[in-house]
C-alpha cells in the first residue's frame, strides 16, 4: 500500500472543497483497485465530490487514472483517422448503428466500445445482439484486426476495461451520486480515450427524455468533456440535441435494428436522419476530411443512395458472426407474439409525446433492464409512433405495441395511455440540432 | 426489509439539502442494524448531513432512533434524581472520578456509561481499570442494583448499548465525517439518554487542546445538544470550559486516579477543583436541590472536608471488585519502571503548556490509544506539570515522565521538549469557566 496518504484525509480535503492533487487522485484510483481505499470511504469522496464539484484538471487527472485502471487500447498501426461518438442517452437513440457504418463508408475508423447500463431499452450492444448470430465479445486482438480490415466495429467492455469505472459506477448507483459533471464526465471520457481514438464527437442530449432535463446542465456537461478531451490530446467537439420525443418513429431492440436497417436504404425519419448526419459529418470535421457540415451531408447521402453505407453494415454483421439475411428479411429477427394497436380517442394534431412514458412502457414490456441482472427481451418494444406536428385522425393508430406477455403488455398500454397529447392546433415540431461545442465554445 | 423507501432516495434527499422525516431516518438506522442500508451508503449520506447538516428536529429523530437500536435502561424504580456528566473530552481531564462520587454524596444517582474510545490518554473506563481489581463490565441488573444501593455506577458499554452508534462511529471515524455536529449531538446524547437519566450536564470544552478549538463552534454543539435534551425531555445545560491546559497535575491512567484521591482528600489542584465543582452544582441545580452554583459550594466543600465524598469513592471501588485499599496506599496502583524529569531550561514564568504535545507525549509513553485495538498501559503518563502563570527557576522539574520502555519515554521526550514555553513575564492563568448554555441560551 501506499502510505503517502490516508483515504480519510484525502476525504477530508475534498469535503473542505480544496482540489485534489494529481498524486491524491492517483492514490485514490490505485486504491479503489487493489482495495486500499475502501468501498464506504470512496461512498463519501464520491459525495463529497458531487457536493463540492471538481476543477477541470481534477476532472481530467480524474479521467486519466481512471483510463489507466485497464487497459488502453493502442490503434496506432491504423493510419485512418479513428473517430467515435458518444451520446449521453435517449429513448429511441439508435443512431450510432447507422453513423458506424455509414462513417466507416466515408473512410473514417470507428471503433466503438460500449457499456450495458441501465435503460428503457438496450443499450447499442443489446441492439446489435438482436441480430441473430450478432457477437459483440470480441477480443482486443480481432477488435483491432476488424477495424484494420473494415474501419468500424462494436464491441462490449471487458472485465479489463477501465474497471475502476466498473466499481466507482456501481457505488454512484446505490449513493447518489450518479449525477456529477465531473464524475459522468470522467466515466465517459477515460471509456472513450482507452478505445484509442483520434477524436470524439459526443452527442450531449437535453430535455424531458433526457438524463439532463436543462439546456444549461446539458452545456456544462459538454464543455467539462470538451476541456477533458483538449487536455488529454483528443479533440473532442460536443453536439446539442433536443430529446422532446423518441427519435425514429421506433423503440425496442430488434424494432430499432429494422428501423437503422430502413434508414440505411434511404428510408430512414426526417428526425433520425437529421441527427445522424449531423453527428457524422461531425466526425469528418474533427478527422479533417471535411470543412463544415454543409460539406459533408451530400457525401453522407450519397453513401445512402449507393447503398455503400448499408453495404458497410453487412459488413459488420458479418464479421462479428451475425446473419446479414436480415437486411432483407426482416422475419429472421425475432418477433413478439403480440401486437396491440393503440388508438386516438380523438382528432387533431400530436402536441407532445411523453418521451419518458414511452420508455417507461418499453421497458414494461421487457426490452430494457432496471436491473443490472434483468435479461432483455429484443422482440418487444414500441413501433409506429407518431410524431409530434402529425395530423391524427379519432381511431387511427398512434403507435404499436409489441410483446410477449399479456401482465406486461397490460401495464405497458396503461403507461402509455397518457404519453400522447392531441390538440386542435398545430405544433411545429421541435428543433433538434442545438448548437456546437467545440474548444471555442458554444455555436449555436 | 421496509419497502417504504430506498436507500439512494433518502441519501439524494439530504444530498439536495432537505431535511429528512422521521420515518426516513427510523428507515436509515433501522437499516443500519438490518444491513438493508449498507456501509458505503451509510458512508455516502453521513458526508451528506456532514455537508448539508440537520436541524434541530432531525437531529432529536436521529438521536431518538440511534438510542431505540439498543437497549433503553429504565431507572425509574429509583426515587433520587438521575443526572449524568458528560465530557466532549481533554488531556488530563479526571473530573468524572471526582464528580460521580461527590455527587452521589449530595443525594444524587449518577448512572455514568462510558466508551472506550481513542484518545492521548485512556477514558474513564482505563482510569478506573488502573485501579486493582476494578470492573466495568457490569450487566443492566447489577448496574441498576448499584444504583439503588450507592447512588453511583461507572460502567463500560455493553454490545447491546446504543448499536448503532458503534456502527455508525466506526464509519465516520475513516471517511472524514467525525466532526459534524448534528452527528456528534446525536451520538452523545443517544447514549446518555439510554442510561435512564432524568436530566444531564455537559462540559463542552474548547481550546487549544480540545476536540473544539474555537469557542463558537463549542458553543454551537452545546446548544444543539441542550436543544435535543429538551425535546427529549431530558433537561441538559452545558457548561462551556477552557482547555488551554491538561486539568490538573497529571496525565496517564493510575497517575489521575491518584490525583483524583488527593482531590478527594481536599489536596486538588485550584482548576480540578473549579471544574469539578462547578459541574456537580449544576447537576444539583438541574436535580432541584439547589437555586444556584453559590448555593451548591459549601455543601460540596463539606463533603470533601468531611471525607464523604471519599467514602463514597471507596464503597463505588468496593462495590465494582476493586481494592479500596489504594486510596490509603498509592503503592498498590501499578507503577512504571522509570521516572524522568523534565527540568526548565529558564527561569521565568510558565506562558504556555501546549496540551496537544503533552497528550501526545502521553500517548507515545503508552497510557492512550490511537487504534481501537492498542492496549494501555495503566502506570506510565506524566505528573508534577507545573501550571501557567507559575514562577520557575531554571533547572526545576517541570513534569515528569513515568515510562517502562526507553524508546516510549524518548518519544515522550522528543514530543514534550517544545511543550512548554517560559518567559519574562507572569501571564494570569486562563479564565476556566466560559458560561453556562441552558434553554435560556447562554450565561456568561
Amino acid at each position: 500500500m501506499n502510505k503517502d496518504y490516508l483515504p480519510e484525509e484525502i476525504i477530508a480535503q475534498k469535503r473542505d472543497g480544496r482540489a485534489l492533487s494529481h498524486a491524491e487522485i492517483r492514490f485514490w484510483i490505485e486504491g479503489v483497485m487493489s482495495g486500499d481505499f475502501l468501498d464506504y470511504q470512496s461512498a463519501a469522496l464520491l459525495m463529497a465530490i458531487y457536493l463540492k464539484g471538481m476543477n477541470e484538471k481534477e476532472t481530467a487527472r480524474l479521467t486519466e487514472e481512471m483510463m489507466r485502471s485497464g487497459e488502453v487500447i493502442s490503434l496506432r498501426e491504423i493510419s485512418l483517422p479513428k473517430v467515435d461518438k458518444h451520446s449521453t442517452g435517449g429513448v429511441g437513440d439508435k443512431v450510432s448503428l447507422i453513423l458506424a457504418p455509414l462513417a466507416a463508408s466515408v473512410g473514417l475508423c470507428v471503433p466503438m466500445i460500449s457499456g450495458r447500463g441501465l435503460g428503457h431499452t438496450g443499450g447499442t450492444l443489446d441492439k446489435l445482439e438482436s441480430i441473430p448470430g450478432f457477437r459483440t465479445d470480441l477480443t482486443t486482438v480481432a477488435y483491432r484486426e476488424q477495424l484494420k480490415r473494415l474501419g468500424v466495429a462494436m464491441i462490449g467492455q471487458t472485465e479489463e476495461f477501465v474497471p475502476a469505472d466498473k466499481r466507482l459506477y456501481a457505488l454512484r448507483d446505490v449513493t447518489a451520486t450518479v449525477e456529477s459533471i465531473p464524475l459522468i464526465c470522467a466515466s465517459i471520457m477515460s471509456k472513450k480515450l482507452a478505445e484509442g481514438i483520434d477524436s470524439l464527437v459526443l452527442d450531449v442530449k437535453f430535455g424531458k427524455g433526457a438524463f439532463m432535463k436543462e439546456r444549461e446542465d446539458a452545456i456544462a456537461l459538454a464543455e467539462a468533456m470538451v476541456a477533458i478531451g483538449r487536455r488529454m490530446g483528443r479533440p473532442t467537439r460536443a453536439i446539442l440535441t433536443a430529446m422532446d420525443q423518441p427519435l425514429g418513429h421506433t423503440v425496442g431492440n430488434a424494432l430499432e435494428v429494422i428501423e437503422v436497417i430502413e434508414c440505411l436504404k434511404g428510408r430512414g425519419s426526417d428526425d433520425l436522419i437529421e441527427v445522424t448526419f449531423t453527428l457524422t459529418a461531425h466526425m469528418m470535421i474533427s478527422a479533417g476530411l471535411v470543412e463544415n457540415v454543409n460539406e459533408a451531408i451530400p457525401l453522407l447521402r450519397e453513401k445512402i443512395s449507393s447503398g455503400d453505407a448499408l453495404e458497410k453494415f453487412k459488413e459488420l454483421i458479418r464479421a462479428q458472426g451475425g446473419d446479414t439475411r436480415v437486411v432483407d428479411d426482416y422475419g429472421r429477427f425475432s418477433r413478439a407474439q403480440k401486437v396491440v394497436d393503440i388508438r386516438a380517442s380523438q382528432s387533431g394534431y400530436v402536441n407532445e409525446v411523453n418521451t419518458l412514458k414511452i420508455g417507461m412502457a418499453s421497458l414494461k414490456l421487457g426490452a430494457g433492464r432496471s436491473l443490472i441482472e434483468d435479461s432483455i427481451d429484443p422482440a418487444v418494444g414500441i413501433c409506429d409512433l407518431v410524431k409530434i406536428g402529425q395530423k391524427i385522425e379519432v381511431g387511427q393508430i398512434i403507435c404499436r405495441l409489441h410483446g410477449n406477455e399479456e401482465d406486461r403488455l397490460a401495464a405497458a398500454r396503461e403507461e402509455i395511455k397518457f404519453a400522447f397529447v392531441i390538440v386542435e392546433e398545430q405544433k411545429v415540431p421541435p428543433v433538434l440540432i442545438h448548437g456546437v461545442i467545440t474548444d471555442e465554445g458554444l455555436i449555436d
